[in-house]
């Protein structure tokens, strides 16, 4: 951390400084430019937090980290990928996972039919919600555990995996009981008690970007799942709220790369709430490919025009099996596979 | 809702809208312009959100809504300002409420010492967090419930009504026994299952306005919580998320007269979020009266450079009794008075 | 157009506008709801803005525009892709353009060594700064008609076309002398004079996209082009500026897709100041090609440590080398070619 | 400067640096931490851009700016507030300017109607736009010099200085013939040609935030024209864009106190273009007040419905009026007077 002080500041205030640096146990060393002084302080990152206090010491301009705020999901701790497995997928590494369904679960043969449609076309595994996080009290809330339960009945016909969102607490252990991996929505990035319980399960989580996080914040919210002890997550790029609105979100994929940079936990890509736009969906996911994503969430539904939500996004089943097909190539250039 | 067709759109898609509008319960109005054709839909509300499905229907260019989305918390259903009443603060109405105290609770001494020192200015009610979402896991996470009896026993001392965090559903009932009112962080908005079970209590809850949510999404948040039955809601800006970052948020000053042309609901701000910068917030505190605000949200610890958070953005209790003093002019302006 | 009535408003607040859209030239489809009257306003676009004022009419919420407000670079007009010729390159078909070099010619040495690299790489032209726009007035502004030279040496040792910006109206005639292409810069997106003269002169033009343009305005900007007679507009998506700060700018390839979608422009990508960071170029220069851009532009520096400015973004020659050869499978998968 | 190294460098890549940093005339200091190598590098500021390169040295992991990059309008090197005087009015001390008048010029009766009107209400100076900047070609673009030659007919009548826009260089000299100071509009905050020529005139300029501008590059835009030789620069607060769409901008009024902190310039706002929204402007008037701006620029229109643009933002003239009494109160609290 580097304390900058004002122009003009004194002695005394420098000395200050460098006592409380001392005292919060880190190690001072004063430079003495030409127009300000800066203080650095090295040690132990744990009491970072306290040495921002410094901001408000009389004569400083500002406090600079350095070093990242994360450690367990960094690639500095780990520098080989994490490989997280959900009902036998393996995420990070040379297989790339494809997690295709509606955007929720609105009755049995809808979901009996989706599901059928995504396997046929070679989806790893299938996605649905029962909870649903609608920005209004009068939308489609979800089917709730009867939702999950026709999930689990897609599962034992088609014999998919489960990928399904947890929103609350209460819910974890139910939505646990059926799901195969726990999905966090970008609206819980910051819900940080739930981040923590679904921390204390053994269930793979797939934690989506919030809207407004950044690569940073999101790789925090990573970490508070991981320091409870559960390694298994699955970050997923689905785009950030900007000024553009032509499309629902700015689908960011450079932080696929960024991602593979600071973390080493994998990281997958969701076109559909990335672009908001079916006809955007398949291109984007080849691009999704081409940036090193280790795999992809997808809505598909078929009929978007009667689904309950995300209609306007959703892949129809026939194009999501010429996605898969076109797909192919771009995963043998990438060295992947399904 | 207008339904927009693409150019060269058919009379046989046209029609497959128009009839679709009419098994949805609305009312076709087709209007055939000279480039496009576009289709009105009138009728009840409720049932939009299956309208948007359309945009999926062949030959649909956009959906485009022309009401409003929320009901009970708009100005539409109800001319007349809501008066909230926290501990016999009246929020809305001629009384200009200011809410102070620190970040979060770190200890009895410097709780009840914040608390006589802002009582003394004149404050009407008592922050301070017993539960802090935080982005780092490693970083204070509040003194829980320990904290919450430090704020009953500073309301005790000094009379001042509290207002605190909630954070999860599991702490709804114990921060409901202690707080005269709940606060829903920024980072809460959308948590959707704690805005309806908060709308189950009978506690007034204080609802900051998350970073990326635009001011009609903060309006559906509040209406979640009216709809399950709690009127008695507070709005608060805090501050956006944008590219600027020399301040810590950018202080949206504008949306309080927007909320008070949308909506019945009370609104105060948070210029301590909003800027994030101690020098900032008294000047800002002005500009927030003189923008309409029903009251004041601040942050004041006795210590800053010490503060376990936030301390870059604390007043100190001198500081705050100073602005309060300055804040009365400006009210009286404003026909208002604390 | 479609103009809402406020709820509540009077027959004769709906009349005058019923009137006033008669005037403009327009014909009026009042539309009677249960709880708001809109009147649709079916016309030709061009007295569009006259419409607008409606909004200050007594009795109307708003005036929402029904169709996209380009014209001849729309894709309605024409649908099939325009080619762009670059000194022989043709952007927009099956060719992939790649357009290399650095960001700023500093020196003989300098550009002659990266054209010749990037040529033996199979780049088709050279690009480099004569004239630079850079925040600081204090840092290097450019060689300006020396460099212009410098460039010209470089195509006729190497062969490669030249692109390069243009800062302003007075150098156009200088820049037009010795270059190919004219680039417009992200920070002159709505520099309508300049897009003007651009427009009435024969060189084909490169039009970056704004840091804050949307993609609408980013196509009304190439209008101002096209309108004054010159279709030989190439857009480029450099990303945008959002809240994320790791990377320089916010890299927008859902917009590539978007752009085809709307217009018949070409549109190539700019991974270098997408991205700001040299590890992530060749990784986006891929995504770019998947999600369908038509070529590519990228900084290209022999050495980027000793570069007066972007050093941290540009490749190394050897880097581009083997981008170049990776980038090939990508285009085979496209259907493209070099 | 900050140089951090990557976990695990070399000392051979620490060495470099230092070496390098030296190199280029700074004083090297590195701190040898538990965990990284950081080098501060100290010295002039003004080859800092070359010290960037270094993040392109190998075993460099980021270089951090300590110092502000502006000089000449920065509050360091002058501690007192510049006044800056438009036709006798004086900026940046106890006056308060208010600049109002149309949008654009439309024509002699409307001009003359509000100059007439706003001056009888106390305005100081005529704003009005001769050369337009819009968004479509075809939308108006102004009278060019015969809006000018209407704005000095204003003038000679009713006494009022000229406030109006330059767009491109060609037409400095012309603008100058007419204006008593010079406009930059938002778009063209960083046409560094413009600023500097502007920045050789002896014209007061008024420059306008970009939608994309940080505080920091906006004072850099202003260091152009002061580094040119005209110190004569006023800054003008307008808004910036963010996702918030209810408003056309997101009127940032911490960026009131944050300019006052920084710099010693005057700065103004716009609340016409800061909200977008006519019921929004006198509320948000009186906050920037609050908030320590220096003056008003305000869009007046006698009829707003058949404005050619931004009607939906022009205050009416009684409502300008009644403004202009209301901020009397607001001004005497400040100690400021028209």
């Amino acid at each position: 951390m580097v304390i900058t002080m004002v122009k003009g500041a004194t002695q005394e205030q420098v000395d200050h400084v460098i006592n409380r640096v001392q005292e919060l146990g880190f190690e001072p060393h004063p430079i003495y430019g030409v127009e300000r002084t800066v203080v650095a302080a090295v040690g132990d990152e744990r009491g970072k937090y306290q040495l921002e206090g410094l901001e408000s010491a009389p004569g400083v301009e500002k406090v600079t980290p350095i070093l990242q705020p994360y450690k367990l999901v960094g690639s500095e701790i780990k520098r080989e990928r994490t490989i997280v497995d959900i009902a036998g997928v393996r995420f990070g590494g040379s297989q790339f996972g494809v997690i295709a369904g509606p955007c929720a679960v609105e009755g049995r043969d809808q979901i009996l039919e989706t599901a059928r449609a995504v396997k046929a076309s070679g989806a790893h595994l299938l996605r649905g919600g029962a909870f649903k996080p609608r920005t209004s009290p009068y939308s489609f809330q979800g089917l709730a555990e009867d939702g999950l339960k026709l999930l689990a009945e897609a599962r034992s016909e088609t014999g998919l995996g489960i990928v399904t969102e947890v929103m609350n607490l209460r819910d974890i252990e139910v939505v646990a009981e059926y799901a195969d991996a726990l999905q966090i929505g970008a609206r819980n990035i910051q819900n940080f008690s739930l981040l923590r319980e679904v921390g204390q399960t053994s269930k793979p989580v797939i934690l989506k970007r919030g809207m407004a996080a950044t690569i940073q914040e999101w790789l925090m919210s990573a970490e508070y799942i991981v320091s409870e002890g559960n390694e298994r997550v699955i970050l997923c790029e689905r785009g950030i709220r900007t000024f553009e609105t032509y499309t629902r979100n700015t689908f960011d994929l450079s932080a696929i790369p960024v991602v593979h940079k600071l973390s080493h936990l994998p990281v997958i890509a969701d076109p559909s709430h990335g672009t908001g736009i079916r006809d955007l969906v398949a291109v984007m996911s080849k691009a999704a490919v081409a940036a090193g994503a280790d795999g992809l969430l997808l809505e598909v539904h078929p009929d978007p025009e009667g689904a309950f939500s995300d209609g306007a996004q959703s892949l129809l089943p026939e194009q999501f099996g010429t996605l898969m097909e076109t797909l192919q190539g771009y995963l043998a250039l990438e060295k992947r596979h399904f």
